[in-house]
């Protein structure tokens, strides 16, 4: 079976990193193809860099149905486009956010986030409403670090999402925590062995959320809403969406 | 003062059309530039229509940023792009189904939406949920209208809507009905009048409270999570976005 | 067009204020006139307070509607009599706590509350919940000033203020501050620029939107709940309400 | 033990009605004084009708205070001056909307309403909402019975009210029917007689919650918001009121 | 009248203190039954010993029904086999968590729970959810203190109690405090004097509640879910429940 | 991997139903145990019934510990002893409504449950809100099949859930259908089939998530309120769980 894990952001080293951690929890027959946009953001801090990622995303999806994609993931924390990915293909998809929310849920009765900078807090918080999570999640904590800082230095950041989750486990009550970054998928055992208490880790969530759906054949309906879109007629630089 | 109103799709009749509505209502001082963007879809019916659109959403408040606007309304009942949009400007940014749901809890105490086509209706009750409306609306209703059908043959789709809105009067318990697409701008009156209840309709209700922020001074904060986007570089088709 | 700006409670200080507030926001053609009822308490810091100042709203409503008013406000920051005063015209009639919630929803995801006294925080909590803005609004804050004391000593009134609004942006992870009290209206420049965040204040926010509403003509629904109420004798020294 | 059964319109033959069917359930040693303001609405069927009554809730409870009453009851479904009148007293007050809700979730999992008017039914679900039993009420009927309909002609109403009660136990899968009107105290037992279901009926509610109450020596908290309020002078007609 | 308090742990000593409690505030027709399950844990501590408390509350119902009970009190504030419990009998049956929340919100507008163990403070948690009165309460606290303790030190648990209740009242922003554990029944009144604000005690709220809705003949709803079980085979050691 | 698959009634055939259909979607190095309680209902129907079944969960959760087990579903739609039985184990722990409902929101919008007797559709209800899944779920729906009839005459049960399912289709605006028992486990297949919407089971959903959890070393938190339970005493028929 086939995985098209799509790394949102263009930053090659994440996408390498995030494939990595998705093949480590694959089943024997999953294979991963991780991936990442041509084009859109380095890294995605705002609700702009996730508009932009949205598109990327779509195409990604695109691309994988040429090549018979079984599952896909959108590894990045806000889920950018997952409903518009879900149109695009009978396969399911899966957000990172929300595969480590559910996941969370099943371990614990209370969890907390950490995530990357305060500023992106907010998607995390809207996620949590839209889905149904919000009385689940006890705190949307930030360890103030840029998401490439994930990439150039990994021990630093280590140490203050580290610091943030001991915080967490000393003020929240809470049984869990979520990791709040795709760019978090290589530290999810380092974290968890330094601080005592289950990490929840999107990225390898949704890969195995997405074999578990497909296993049992559950595609993305297409009844209702998440039907393919109407065919229409796209124009300018998005003329090739065109149908 | 400058408001931009932005209709997300790409058919410019609609474009015009929605111009035309917006001005109507305009302050005397306030000057209506009524634009779509180049790129995207000429009509939004799906999750996919609505992600590609942000784009091109957020190409015009770039665009008027440039021209010196003062307010922005985004001119598709799904809000695409929304708080992207608030993040690129200090000037408001309504988007008109937020804009028709305040209205409507201000002369009524429930209402319900009647929209074009039933698959689009999750995307009226995601926004409900998110702003916080969902227990003032009764019911999202669909007339079955393709979007474009509202430029080809205005009095068919006039006559679906009215019917469609009568039965939401006779089997609601509602005060008002908030009309669900841009592409009705111009039918507001004659529904009202059809249909003996009052009608709120969303580009004339984004563009007056436009106005009312722009005039108390009140534009989008910039502390906190509406800030402009971090600087960062894109890629590809996106590079032109780098900061 | 005519608005009537009303002031719940009898201090003519505060009516006077609050009516300079709003003329000073009020389009060119707006008349503001600024009153309160005669009979009622000097002050609105309890909800046996808030009780009896509706009656002095539904009055001021009577009277208007005898002098062709074009629009409403109630100018305390518990909307006291809101949905009375909606049955009793035509004409649309807006709350301050209420305006101040949904502009302040347009300009950030998430803001605070600084009103006059804890103990009133309750009735900005149940507007907050009745409305749909509670998940909006991060703390309900109080600076411990009387509400006459806005009156009397505004230098120190306004140092109270602006210690709590740098609180409530220090700590509470906002975007803007919504000011609880209508005595508040003349100083919310003062504030905005001693604190350095968006600052959203009820009587200029109701004024601008009662002038939105009247400019679609969209008046209190007569359809439904806040029809007329049904006519009625009335007793006692309420018998002139009689119909 | 004192209760003063306070119903908050003027019609005496209401008021009597009232007081028989809470003296019916009293306890041996209490004694309920069944009363009305001199001055307000002859019934209640609108927010202005509400609010005006409000302050006659708040004359009985002052004259009740100076008689040495244990408890207040509020005997009019939309519990108008509820908070007022809990501020005005240490002793208990209960809404008889109130009382219904409470004791209707001890019997059932879901209820529903049936009340007078169709316009009312707002009132309920505010309440509902607030008090937090929106999820345990299936639906609001109405019997669309003017208030002083149930004075004048009770068979007619009583018939209309079992109907409507048996479309509710058929059509909405509940296990308990909440009266929604003070004025079909002495209808209770007739419509559970015909209708084969559970009947809550507020007055008899309230007045057994309040001997509960007065008994546990719970008595409203004068700690917070419903403390005594601060005092202070009131104007006009209200000057009365002064403290 | 007689009521049967069931205490759902087997502790004997904390039977008959509630019995104390429960009797001391019953109406003089009224006698109490305390009595506990044979099987069963010592105390109620986890999710795991309520599970199992649940039998032995049921068969505590079925003794109950053979003895002609009018009304039924769990004593355990998980209100463990609540709905079971009411199947089984038509008599009404209350929890004392259930009924230490309706009562507290009658006399207050906000209150806290200061329970036992911090662990249990979830069962309270979610409760609040699933009645309905989760922003009625500030804050789940505890006193830390395991449930035994309250049998062999009072002392020191009542200073452990009353330290966590000053600091609800100096910091929660309440009105009241509902005390979270049926071995507290003996310690609300000195609780209450030493920390000044209204104590809401469930053993005494349930058992005036339970003569409130039997003196109203309202006894569990027999029409819908919690209709008597359908009958049906019990094997191994609960066949004696086959019916 | 060894995953314990617990009937919660004592019906074996069931059992073996529920454990082919859980084999037949296991990992090719997963282990299916079908198992039920020694002692318990025969099905489970009411409150009652889920109660006394919990006691039997919590013993086969026991009894898979002593047996090296690596993962728990609870195979009734209830979840009956769901947070009991993750007391007891350091292993994942998964309910076949809960596991439904996160599956259903994966690959659609909105879902209805199809279940068996309408008087058990509150125990959804329940859930649903417990959980977080209200929103998703458009309606609740019972065929009318008492439990039991799905073991003797699969034909006929057949055919009336097609039936709602199709009802469900035809009117509630959805794109997916969860079966709301463990005994229909064997029949997903035929009515997707037949219906033509994606159909959610239980009991594969929990078997795949189990999976999940175990393969990312995810077991249930001890850390905070689901760790083991305090040792104690018990007394009676329960002695041997004392710790």
């Amino acid at each position: 079976m086939l995985i098209r894990v799509i790394n949102p952001n263009t930053t090659r080293s994440m996408t390498e990193k995030i494939g990595i951690s998705a093949q480590r929890v694959a089943a024997p027959g999953t294979r991963i193809v991780a991936t990442n946009p041509d084009s859109g953001p380095v890294s995605i801090e705002s609700h702009f860099d996730e508009a932009i990622s949205a598109v990327g995303v779509a195409d990604e999806v695109r691309k994988g149905e040429r090549e018979g994609t079984d599952a896909y993931v959108i590894a990045c924390f806000g889920d950018p486009g997952l409903l518009a990915a879900r149109e695009l293909t009978r396969a399911p998809v899966l957000g990172i956010a929300e595969a480590a929310f559910h996941l969370a849920t099943m371990i614990s009765t209370r969890f907390s986030i950490v995530t990357t900078l305060s500023r992106t807090g907010i998607i995390a918080e809207h996620l949590l409403q839209s889905y149904g999570f919000a009385h689940h999640c006890r705190r949307v904590r930030a360890a103030e670090i840029p998401v490439l800082d994930l990439e150039d230095d990994g021990a630093c950041a280590l140490n203050r999402i580290v610091d943030e989750c001991r915080r967490a486990k000393d003020e929240d009550n809470i049984g869990a925590i979520v990791l709040g970054c795709g760019g978090m998928a290589d530290l999810a055992d380092e974290i968890r062995d330094a601080v005592g208490l289950p990490i929840v880790e999107g990225v390898t969530a949704a890969v195995k959320l997405a074999e578990t759906l497909a296993s049992l054949k559950l595609g993305t309906s297409k009844f209702g809403d998440l039907a393919f879109p109407p065919p229409k007629r796209f124009t300018g630089r998005f003329e090739h969406l065109s149908s």
